[in-house]
């Protein structure tokens, strides 16, 4: 059996019951993260263009679009619920390949969901399937396909979503390949729109092709069944590299998906380190940003190439630039979603401290470490390093903290009260007959 | 200005005066061409599972699929028609680079066209300047880009619907840009899905993204500016070689388009020289196929690469056989529809001719042209040469010869005398004050 029809013949023989304890609380640690940034993201006013859409072209009501009360089609509930869940860049990532596996996957499998009465255990199923099969993916083709300049949330997204749709959809072990076959050759997204709207859209259309390839799967559709290790493949036509034995080694052993972190701040990956860094700094006593006359920031080569970006003009542009994201830290002590506004991005102060940032790549710094050197007026020098960010395998958030993030998140959409609602029925996904009605 | 504003400025800036009546004509042939493929894929059992799904689905009424009398919305009609353009693999191709690029950028107009109400005119304009644009940003990027394994109709063809939606949804240059930069990030189709119904879908998919590209940068959707040229955009990402001065050279005054050829036969191209050879054998008297012992084929090298395949056991694959289009052009003397059925998959003098065929590759063969070397039991050899396949450039359809084929097709769908109406009602296309109601 090729790589495609052995992950598919995994996600359809897994059943619930099969799962590790430790996967199955990933998996609602994950929905959870992702149905709270999604709410924030909920009433955005860019999600009014994707609704404007929707409204004119009409549809069912099908599936719900999470935070506005609205129903609509199975397709475009997925689009606008992987849409909002990625548009603040505050969902989860998986870190050996920065794939934020879950906004694809999370909401196919809901649309899926609520269509079909399926419960809570199997939406947790096809959720850790699902985000288990993308990051594999992804594992098999890292670095190169990144490097190659794909946004790889977009194009190995539409593994995990139509996985997780194909399981809720009743699709057999054969059908998920053919669906696999149709979401792969749909798998796009180019890392020259990062900073723009058709970002976060990369998660949702990857979301929506999930769904379309299991619905057109199951309705006797044909495509390839060797999509992920034919000769013009996914693995061969879209990375330079590949290993592809890693996407099925240990299948049901070793769980991928432990290495997929919540993120703690609303921005780019690759800057929680250096922000972790700049609050402990904000955070001394007597610390005062207007004192600052020169910021070394020590860092990995990813970090100037995905976020060296000195001027930001929009909130969009500062989650993608490292300058602010240490200017935040140094001034607010913070990284939510308000310190990445259109307002921030003109701040006078944020703005001068972002043009005394230097980013200097260190050799043999990890991608979730680095140190910053933060000069003042006096002369001083403060130094702070960070080995693991707050986020990262090794420095997971607790379930508290994601408890507190998804509050904090929620709350924009919805009252304290209904937040804590949602929070425990999503807590207690394993014991829901069905979906439909957890989140307004 | 780079390559994706010029293009988008000249997709904005040309009116229908200012396009030579050659291109008007071309367009025009293009179109009645599309439309009377997709025509006689309408009734194809396979549509059906894309119709299941969109009544399952719901939506507006908005656009009209060719040929079933529904109407649906504006991103499922340009799917559908997008789907039955291409799925007889019998619709244009432009030769320099193999793409179809009226079935992603034919059916995006004519849904923003029908919705809008924009005339005859409007939507030759767009049809011709989508092409156009798309052919020369599949010149750029070949061959190397196909070569990789990319199918260029749905990569490209994304181009082609964007520029044609965006046209008649009314976007200005700036908007076309975007939209550019939308339906550029969801370029996608792998080749390894040849042979199965994933490949009409990526000119389906194509259509639609360009439809949805448009709507949304008309509501204020944000993109990249630099889609094609950046340097983590379509042309580094996605070919290993590119020439993009070829994308803008003498906009306006050389036309790429001129080189898209109107298909006689039902199959892939690579074969047509092969299939006029085979037909011209059958036609000579007392020619009898049972007679033959051997079939020698001195091809281009992409005959065997795409279309070797000796033993097609649908009618789908036999499309992609080269051994089959042989066989059933010396066998039945045609090329239709009808010769790649099942049942013609099954045959057994096909199949047995099919297993005489030997592909060799000759230096010097261009595409267009082969050498056809028949051996007879009675040890004799009949040699045709073919040095320009019909539909080629060189020896392009006849006007009257695309009415022949317009009128086989629609036939399937409709009455003789429909047929003829609907024809005459494109062939008018210029005069009509809107195209809804020309098509049923």
């Amino acid at each position: 059996m090729g790589t495609t029809q052995q992950l598919a013949d995994f996600a359809a023989s897994t059943s619930f019951k099969d799962l590790p304890d430790r996967v199955v609380h990933e998996a609602k640690r994950d929905i959870i993260n992702l149905i709270g940034v999604a709410l924030y993201a909920s009433v955005d006013p860019s999600l009014k263009i994707l609704l404007d859409m929707f409204e004119a072209e009409g549809g069912n009501p099908r599936a719900g679009i999470w935070g506005t009360g609205r129903r609509t089609t199975l397709a475009n509930a997925a689009l606008a619920n992987g849409w909002t869940g990625h548009l603040e860049d505050y969902d989860d990532t998986h870190f050996p390949t920065v794939i934020h596996p879950s906004a694809p996957t999370v909401p196919a499998a809901w649309a899926l969901a609520e269509a079909n009465g399926s419960s809570g255990q199997d939406v947790l199923a096809a959720v850790a399937l699902g985000i288990e099969i993308c990051c594999r993916l992804g594992v098999s083709l890292h670095p190169w396909h990144y490097d190659e300049g794909w946004h790889i949330t977009g194009t190995m997204g539409v593994f995990g979503s139509a996985v997780a749709a194909g399981r809720l959809h009743g699709l057999n072990a054969a059908q998920i390949t053919v669906a696999m076959g149709i979401a792969g050759t749909q798998a796009a997204g180019l890392r020259e729109n990062f900073g723009t709207m058709a970002k976060p859209l990369h998660a949702g259309r990857a979301a929506e092709a999930g769904v379309v390839a299991a619905l057109l799967a199951k309705g006797g559709f044909t495509a390839s069944t060797t999509i992920i290790e034919g000769r013009r493949g996914v693995a061969e036509v879209m990375s330079p590299g590949r290993e592809l034995s890693r996407a099925t080694d240990k299948l049901g052993q070793h769980w991928e998906m432990f290495q997929n972190g919540l993120k703690p701040y609303s921005c780019g990956v690759v800057s929680h380190p250096a922000i972790d860094a700049a609050i402990a700094i904000h955070n001394r006593p007597g610390f005062n940003p207007a004192n600052v006359t020169d910021i070394e920031a020590l860092v990995h080569p990813l970090v100037p190439e995905l976020m060296g970006r000195p001027n930001p003009t929009t909130g969009l542009e500062c989650k993608f630039s490292s300058q602010h994201c240490m200017a935040v830290g140094l001034v607010d002590g913070a990284a939510y979603p308000d310190q990445y506004s259109d307002a921030k991005a003109a701040d006078p102060l944020i703005s001068s401290l972002r043009a005394k940032v230097r980013l200097v790549v260190t050799p043999g710094t990890l991608e979730e470490a680095m140190t910053l050197r933060v000069s003042l007026k006096d002369g001083s020098v403060i130094e702070q390093h960070v080995p693991h960010a707050t986020g990262s395998p090794k420095n997971p958030l607790s379930d508290d903290h994601v408890n507190e993030k998804f509050l904090t998140m929620a709350r924009r959409a919805m009252s304290e009260a209904d937040a804590k609602a949602v929070l425990d029925g999503l807590w207690r996904l394993d014991e829901a007959k069905t979906v439909v009605g957890l989140v307004p």
